[in-house]
């Protein structure tokens, strides 16, 4: 596999945190079976997405796409994020990287979780 | 309206990022017209959640229900949250409280955000 997908998210003490985020990973995964998918952490949980990255090179991938997990786009999208990348860029320049907006900013999840909060008081 | 909905989210300094949150609103607001459908944050953007509740119990709404709009379920769910609903319900004994396990953890969320991720990718 030469294109990578790596679902960036925020990270949090608690394990149990993750689960979302690995299931997210495993449906992805399921839905594009011909690219790598994994998962890659701000803070607090790893890998973090230099180490994901320097894996992912390593077998050879030249091609990653960063898919920001984040609801809102606050200062870990505007300015770490961008950092990373620029750093990122530096130290692997054979391999292309490319970012989308983060997944809270797409208007069908947008609708499911709207759909999710009109659920939860019963009529 | 003696019913409401509270999305309840994390907050953030950027104020952009609470644009995907006010739409959410908007969206769920307008599925249910007949309930009051408000935003609150833990930290740094306002109203907070006390301060949302007293707002609404002084409009007399007598049934709160509490949407967590974050993707896992971390110390902010398993901790925070508990202590300040335990808080609400000592302050307000006439209003009734329930909340519902995290947006990100619906599986029609996680649906639109795999779909969201596995197409950030051309073929």
């Amino acid at each position: 596999m030469e294109r990578a997908l790596v679902l960036f998210a925020h990270g949090a003490r608690a394990a149990s945190w993750a689960l979302p985020f690995q299931r997210l990973r495993e449906i992805t995964a399921a839905a594009r079976p011909e690219v790598a998918v994994s998962l890659a952490f701000l803070e607090l949980m790893t890998p973090s997405l230099p180490d994901e990255v320097a894996a992912l090179a390593a077998r050879g991938v030249r091609e990653v796409t960063i898919v920001p997990v984040f609801l809102g786009q606050g200062g870990h999208l505007l300015r770490d994020l961008p950092a990373l990348l620029e750093r990122l860029r530096t130290d692997y320049p054979g391999v292309r990287f490319a970012s989308v907006p983060a997944v809270g900013e797409d208007p069908g999840v947008l609708a499911a979780m709207a759909a999710y909060c009109a659920g939860a008081l019963p009529d």
